[in-house]
């Protein structure tokens, strides 16, 4: 596996691939990976050529210092992983070369960066499609691969890419759990084996709010016994809303017919946690 | 001359030369071409070894509806132009190319889009940072090319370029001027052979302006006399502004060691002009 750290000879590497005809995929991630970011390697590997994972902690997408002070880093580890799945090649920028300048353009996105993690993390939307938009232009990838667990982030991207004309295939691979349903996140390295087992509470609320759903129970209720269901568990809600799978806007009834998404974040031990179940449609 | 209308063979045709080792220069226009594109070109043609021309009338930028219908439109004697100052490629997407879908990402410039133009034409440069950044993907230049006419656009473009990462060099081409002094605009059309004397006076204003700067007269004098000296000689000016050439900060006094930008924007029948004149740095 190649590492890379400078921009410029990762785009020979790629240049002389693509020129050869070959696919490029890329696999942006902030490192400490787990099987979910496995996975979406897994799929890259099987639909491209060439896959680059990238590692970079983007500071530009925490709106809170302590949450990127406690960020996991461990580089070494990252990079045994990223050689056993098969990974071809790795980028890992610094700063300077991700940020050779302050930001001065701001990335808005109407009311899709306004709810859901937009309400809670005010500035975190614009980080991200400042770092991915500096990826894919790095990269420049035939597609690009991120995971459902952070779905409202893939919906943004997904119309980042199609406003500005980026000529990339998108995939959004499906959230990787543990067996008691947590959804596997980087952030969980951060809980006690009891934290663990607290947190799994809230997959187990989106089941509950899914059945019951399908059941024909109206929304309002659902929500409100759902977030009753996580505190009375010990984790603390800080949304739980319906949105359009799509297009995110907020559902309030009548769900049926359409792909609507339940996303919920919460707090375990002080570790911010997200999840989402997909209902209907698809 | 090869005419591109879609993004695929464009596509197709670039790679083949990037592949062969070839730079791409771009040179980005609305069309109605005069000798200020040309000059454009003719440097984008000494610094590359093809040359693609884009024709697009890019509604998103128009604030006044007015002046999009209003704007002119040549394509075959554009056309004829380029091929005979020996363009290899012109790419005229339709508009079901450049918007597939209505953008809902709106790309912010802080101070630098809410003076000057951006003052007067609210949305204006959000109109021109998407439709160059969807130019940019579908081409994927070496270097491009826009003209000093527009300092305002190609600094807030460099900023794009920075700001997302795109690995494109810029290049700012000098003011054509008639001999009047008027600076060359597609507008200019629009002007009847008075109306064309009339603004020549706009260039007039801005020398007078530099020479009385460069003797030690203050900006805020100088300012209302260069206002008065449009009004009094039939134009209607919108603003005259002197900026950081390079930040877009807005000067007051104090000009001297720093680049500055004389910036004036004036109606003359109607057509709005704009032009300016850098002092000092270079």
């Amino acid at each position: 596996m190649e590492v890379f750290r400078d921009i410029n000879s990762l785009g020979k590497y790629l240049s002389a691939h693509k020129c050869e005809g070959r696919s490029v995929g890329l696999v942006p991630t902030m490192g400490a990976l787990h099987q979910g970011h496995v996975s979406l390697l897994e799929q890259a590997l099987q639909e491209n050529d060439v896959v680059v994972s990238t590692i970079y902690v983007n500071p530009k997408q925490f709106n809170n210092l302590e949450d990127l002070r406690k960020y996991p880093r461990q580089l070494e580890a990252d990079l045994s992983i990223l050689r056993a799945a098969g990974c071809q090649a790795v980028f890992v920028p610094s700063d300077a070369d991700m940020y050779p300048e302050e930001p001065v353009l701001s990335l808005q996105f109407g009311d899709m960066d306004r709810i859901l993690e937009g309400e809670f993390r005010p500035g975190h939307f614009n980080g991200v499609a400042l770092i991915v938009s500096k990826l894919f232009n790095a990269v420049q990838p035939d597609r690009a691969y991120f995971g459902q667990k952070d779905l409202q982030q893939f919906l943004i991207i997904r119309k980042l890419v199609r406003d500005l004309g980026f000529s990339i295939e998108l995939r959004c691979v499906e959230i990787f759990r543990e067996e008691s349903g947590l959804a596997l996140s980087s952030r969980n390295q951060r809980l006690s084996g009891e934290g663990r087992q607290t947190a799994a509470y809230i997959y187990q609320m989106l089941q509950m709010a899914a059945a019951r759903l399908s059941d024909g129970d109206p929304w309002e209720g659902v929500r409100a016994d759902g977030l009753d269901f996580l505190s009375g568990n010990g984790v603390q809600p800080e949304y739980f809303e319906a949105v359009d799978a799509e297009t995110l806007v907020r559902q309030t009834n009548h769900f049926s017919g359409k792909k609507v998404a339940l996303c919920v974040a919460a707090y375990v031990e002080s570790v911010r946690l997200i999840d989402n179940l997909i209902l209907g449609g698809s």
